[in-house]
């Protein structure tokens, strides 16, 4: 990490917090983003919204532009998908987060969304990072599949270098040879990049697992290892999700997770909001 | 797991107990072991029981037959160090676990150890595993550095079916690509464990993260994650130990890894003893 | 690969050919690239098109836009690059390859380069692939670092499916474990896609090996394995190198590698241009 | 590999020649060996010797004692399957080489076969290594699945210093990400590995690929990358095979296989003998 310069704690600056939207990630509170894969339509995520913020999480995550292995892979909805998101911030008060995977894309999602996700494959698409380096707002920053602890923060690096001092980083999974779990969510990365630098640290299990049931598992030992929060998949009907169904938690189980969290967040002294701090904020429909 | 026959849950056996010495592995206690790497000498094994005994910790660990990369490495105390181990536990009352390499090793070790350990070389020395399964004493099976579940499982299952039933699993870390840490300790893998076996899953966190630094939070995550207890390494002067000694605790870290553990153990619902209720039992001349 | 449309052989299309400048690609004639990691000056350059078109090469490689681990490494010269690289083909006669980062460099590449490379980092930079499914000019697509191979025909399927048909795969090593060499060499997946795919596959064996000294070797086996070609580096002076120093050959181990690859390439019914038959179209000064 | 003492090339050894049986490996001709993955019976073995030793191959292969991943599974014909062996190398003139998985089965496996091979599972078991060591037959290791070059050359070591000088590399794939092979056949080790020691080296592509159709391609990388033989999994009849059917070649694709390695073998100043040399020898009934 010796060619870091801005990602690395120092004696001044031991824990940085970043604002999205409404909510503050890094601080003693827990950042529990969730949603689906992707925006699917508007009941899809109206549905998710309004269980959600009484569960409560503090964000709400879905993908709009979706990095596809088959380019005849359903692709997202673009534009109209970012105005079902904004249109669910609005009425739910929570945040919303989307991934961008072009630089072109990045003024149109940034008019819509609070967060912008760097998804795995594009970790180290350094014209993307040095553009976003340009915006302000947060980039959530998830780790390539294979990228070392070291590349991940210089690919942080980046973003910071060109200005934009809020980027989250995310471990989602390294990829590895066990077929038994779709990747091999990296907590010692997790506990390594909380005492090297000063970003908030997230932790999606979803797409580590591969596997919902093995998503709150790996959910309270990310918060016990110290992550900052989580990104977990969840969808009103997880099995007619239009991707990654085999992972996507249930409304239900999302805010049973949600519920198991809290004694583990005890533990580590990380707070949780509960739902009544934050339903006054709500004009759901 | 189709072909495992006896490792799998059934409706009937969720949850194996295994008895090691007066410690039981599996129940809601947690099962908490530690110990140096290697056993170099009885003032080194005395000074690490009398800490840890307090701690408390339910069993000690330490090498006597050393499986080394290198011939020409430190091979270990052999039978010295078998009644070294047996003098600690006759004194501290804490049963004691150590590596068994070779068949022609059971029963010596099986004198003087409350718990033969499988290294992971040796997960699939499918010949020390059908001896072992001869054996009545508890086997603690430690995953290949690249084995998949099916075959950890189907490991155990040699065991098993030969005739010992008391099988201990222990995810200590697979081999990956990044440098920063030794292994990357699969947690996924221990949340597969607990739903797919009713054997008790135990985490070796310092041979996984490989730096001293990272196991106290990789130990967290591993009850988190519904770990049944811990195998840590810890030596009275880490610096000075004659193998593995960037990853060792000191006793003191090591007695803080084990407070640092009851809030998440409780936020589980999982118990660990305090030192006082075994304290009774010492006769610490 | 089931998805696959258009990057699979079919009983009419069993091998495409590809025209990068004056060179074929995927015929009976091998295409081998060499050059350095990345373009330093017009002398460096001269001194690599001289010695290599004797060789003789087929083509010369030479990165104008750096993908760095660090924002504070040397980004590549760029437009400055690019004007050395066209200067060099000009007077060599041998067509010029160079990366493509980010889709805005796409028009500009594309005036001065004969075929446009697509790094290891950016095999799922989906928007990238798309853009240059809408130019005609031969794109050598290297694997990602954890690519499969589904992954990897599926990224050449985005390119062919958005209207270029001049894919060129090339496979440059997959992340393991050990530090021995960068990479790991899949020619396992060069065999493998000679089998499923029409298009022609290249290998860059000194990505993979890291080390100089181990290149010649795996430039033979990747012939033996019936690669199309291979992308070489080599630099004038490879401890003075600017990146990468440590992998590249001098020019004369480059010129004894392609000697040593003729009788290789005989016995699986490839054929070598000699220099003889290229020095005419020379006008080196 | 600095602790290395006896594997390492010196100035005075730079290449070892190992005798097995009536055949030199090491030396300029290559040695090819073949046969099915367990001994069934002896029809089979019949059928292997009576085509493979007109190929000409230079030993057989073939596992009575089969490490196989399930208890339940078929663990081979044991003695009797050495009978076969021995009983096919008699009438044959072919060595036989089989798996040995325990020090129990050392003297047995000796007095039958001309090579005891050591499985991948258990590379380190250093138990089997010593006793290994204080044999003087030669001594077929392979490749962990997950071991460095570090680890297989001081693996080696084991044996050699404890007094075997007959030892024989043999790189059989690596674990890896991808679905598409079993194995990724590492050939940039073959290449190291024939720099730093002076022992022969194998390659194993059958375990590699995991698919017969990918064996002759590998095949003839191996040679192209300097291995001094093979390890070929044949069957008379593939899909009726025990185990690893899909990775077996039939006697005719084993018998073209051998003759397209020739010209490879010139192209790296190798030799491989022709069948007229050695029919002679044979006493078939």
């Amino acid at each position: 990490m010796k060619k870091a310069k801005l990602a690395l704690k120092t004696e001044a600056l031991q824990q940085t917090t970043i604002q999205v939207g409404s909510a503050t990630v890094g601080g003693a509170d827990l950042f529990i983003v969730g949603g689906p894969c992707a925006v699917e339509n508007r009941e899809q995520m109206d549905a998710v919204a309004t269980r959600l913020v009484a569960a409560p999480v503090q964000a709400l995550r879905g993908g709009v532009y979706k990095p596809r292995t088959s380019p005849y892979d359903f692709q997202g909805l673009g534009l109209e998908g970012l105005e079902i998101l904004a249109a669910v911030r609005d009425r739910s008060g929570l945040p919303v987060i989307t991934e961008v995977m072009a630089i072109s894309q990045i003024e149109e999602i940034a008019t819509y969304a609070d967060g912008l996700q760097v998804g795995s494959r594009n970790m180290q698409n350094f014209d993307l990072l040095k553009a976003l380096g340009q915006t302000t707002k947060p980039v959530l920053l998830k780790r390539g599949l294979a990228a070392t602890l070291e590349e991940f923060v210089m690919a942080a690096e980046y973003i910071l270098s060109h200005g934009n001092p809020n980027v989250i980083l995310c471990e989602r999974g390294i990829r590895s040879f066990d077929p038994y779990t779709r990747n091999v969510l990296d907590l010692g990365a997790v506990v390594a990049l909380k005492q090297i630098t000063h970003l908030p640290v997230l932790v999606d299990p979803s797409h580590a697992a591969g596997k919902s049931e093995l998503v709150a598992g790996l959910s309270r030992a990310a918060i016990a290892a110290g992550a900052d929060g989580l990104l977990v998949e969840c969808h009103p009907e997880p099995e007619k999700s239009v991707s990654d169904a085999r992972q996507a938690l249930s409304l239900d189980e999302m805010v049973a997770l949600v519920e198991s969290l809290r004694p583990i967040a005890a533990a580590v002294q990380r707070t949780m909001p509960v739902a009544a701090e934050i339903v006054p904020q709500l004009s759901l429909a």
